[in-house]
């Protein structure tokens, strides 16, 4: 591009712009795509155990009967018999969800894009846990807020904590991933989720409940959302990317419907609405009864892979490494000594085909440097044994 | 809700939130959708002549043979595939697009939005024409510009209004719907199109070449987009809605790489990606031809549903009543005596079971009382018909 037009686009770019990143996980994710990287990387599904069958069908007998609607404009809110479905499998759990309290959107990566666009001003300080979901950074960091973090151990997000941010000054929401964090891996405990909304309630304050993992739990009881315990007070946020297809870009919001009608408006102006024709088959998919078939289905699958690669590490990473055991969702968060650089750590890892998101990239500002994200649900058990012996020999050598 | 909750959670919403509003025609629509309201109010295409049949095949054999990447997810820019059709289908007009310069979106609507967040400061003066798409509108407030309108005849915008506006200030871009405005109808000449680049270049700005309707011609010679004119200050956009299916939300954006680097990070943070789902199936539908056909099919259809809004028109309307004949796209617009209240009409309409959209939706400040907009395509003749006798024995009643 000439000189001088590049420098006319460069000075129309909004000041927000500045604030524009692209993700970093989108950009490694280009390096691992070869197909003899075994890459502990993304956060995807198992392909090879997506509902083929079962959308097959759906569009097979939708079609020729609802074709006209599903491939037509539809209601900025969602389709009413999705959000009927939402809403009486989320009353299943407790969560006070009526089909006036949802808003189907594209992915929960739009809920979060709409939730920073409805609330965010600049400088408005938010509460993250550390390390973070990297797609909420992504969104959010555009509106130019403050991240006020928070540590977290194995029950999440450590309270006193967050008590000591919510005394330094107002926040705007705090942002929580309760069920198998992404990346931590940690599920927040009973008591902590009381805690969270009794100071949301003192503090006079609201949360984000971010649940994408929620039903893919492997072990221990079901422990109660935050919306359950104060839906005056969280708006909460779910999607079929992890138990149904990614490539539908279906997820979901649940707020009182006051604060929703607000997000319905700026999702009218972001896109008029989420695609009728991928709600349609998620629908029947789900009306059928056989998504909660092939929940199961990938619990049992997850939970192998996911135990494989507990047992890999035991074998094969140095002792000097400590990691969670998530007890659902898809990650595991590695922590090695503190003079570990795992961004060095990847460049050689890549050299020995494997791949995995070093830790800083979960963080806000800084840290993470001696951490790691791995995936166990998109790689097969015999390659997350081999990954994982590559990626500790490699520890090894270099420890 | 609580007054102490409705309060925090008033007090939560950002300041850009007061310029937030829902869409007139989203709530008139809801009006208009009994089933005995013959409505001219929408922008939908016939769902009669949906191609079912090629989507239903399309999903029959893609799903098992391209299941796995049609439900995962997918790159920010859009399948190769599709953006290498639309690569080719853009060059026999003379778009001079690479695969790389094509952004896939959530619909128009959504390459709006991003154009709005990457481009637009609270008080950047964003040239329009007078009317002009609503969902720009909306998707623009937001971020708080300020709109300096031009006029327009049956040539389009008038140049000479442009000039005027251009020399009052600098702009950040200039907004243009090059063919069979919405909601005015009309189509900008090569010669005014030629000016409009030409003061770009002169003004050191650029256009925004919102193309929906492009390919629905009924007559008259396909006239050079902005876009072939000068590639470096034009961004275009256009869409599957009108011509596929406004149910798949399919749109692209098409611009110089380096500017559209800035949207597909803006697009990342937003919703990841468009989904895959749906654009493998537009894709097979283009790839083997039968885009093409249904645009023929669909011209045919449209240009008679034009034809006999014209003639009713002539044939039930009062003579003071002015309107333009457009060459192409879904829309009429009606002009009638100035001191004419549509706002007052639509809600008589209502009562006689008919229904449009007045006009002062399309003017970002005031304007347009006296004047109407009609959709085309979504009636069927003989509605078509019965339906501006309705509209205009009311109106000889009237005046």
């Amino acid at each position: 591009m000439e000189k001088n037009y590049r420098k006319m686009w460069e000075s129309s770019f909004a000041k927000r712009t500045e604030r524009l990143t692209g993700s970093v996980i989108r950009e490694l994710l280009k390096i691992t795509q070869c197909p003899d990287v075994i890459s502990f990387a993304g956060g995807m599904p198992a392909p090879e155990f997506f509902p083929k069958r079962e959308v097959e069908e759906a569009c097979r007998h939708l079609i020729p009967t609802k074709g006209e609607v599903m491939l037509q404009y539809g209601a900025t809110e969602g389709i009413t018999e999705l959000k009927e479905f939402l809403s009486r499998k989320m009353r299943k759990y407790g969560v006070p969800a009526d089909p006036e309290n949802i808003l189907l959107t594209c992915g929960s990566q739009q809920a979060l894009d709409l939730i920073g666009k409805v609330f965010i001003n600049e400088g408005d300080r938010i509460l993250i846990s550390e390390p973070t979901y990297l797609g909420a950074l992504q969104a959010w960091k555009l509106y130019g807020p403050e991240f006020i973090t928070c540590k977290m151990d194995d029950d999440g997000v450590i309270i006193e904590d967050v008590e000591k941010s919510l005394k330094k000054g107002p926040v705007k929401f705090m942002y929580m991933l309760p069920n198998f964090h992404n990346p931590a891996g940690v599920t927040i405990s009973l008591d902590r989720r009381k805690r969270l909304v009794e100071l949301a309630e003192e503090y006079n304050t609201f949360i984000v409940e971010d649940d994408p993992y929620g039903e893919l739990r492997y072990e221990g009881e079901h422990i109660t959302p935050l919306i359950v315990l104060e839906k005056e007070r969280v708006i909460y946020m779910s999607t079929f990317s992890k138990t149904l297809a990614p490539g539908f870009r279906l997820g979901w919001i649940v707020a009182p419907e006051f604060t929703l009608g607000k997000i319905i408006q700026a999702k009218q102006g972001a896109d008029l609405h989420t695609g009728t024709f991928v709600q349609y088959i998620a629908n029947d998919i789900c009306q059928r009864g056989a998504l909660k078939a092939h929940v199961e289905k990938l619990c049992y699958i997850y939970k192998e892979r996911r135990d494989v690669m507990l047992q890999s590490l035991e074998e094969y990473f140095p002792k000097e490494a400590k990691w969670i055991h998530p007890k659902g969702g898809l990650f595991l968060w590695v922590t090695l000594p503190e003079d570990v650089d795992c961004t060095a750590l990847f460049e050689m890892a890549k050299d020995n085909k494997v791949a995995f998101v070093p830790g800083f990239a979960f963080y806000p500002y800084e840290g993470g440097k001696n951490a790691m994200r791995l995936n166990f649900s998109n790689t097969t058990p015999d390659k997350i044994k081999e990954g994982i012996k590559r990626l500790g020999e490699m520890l090894k050598e270099k420890l």
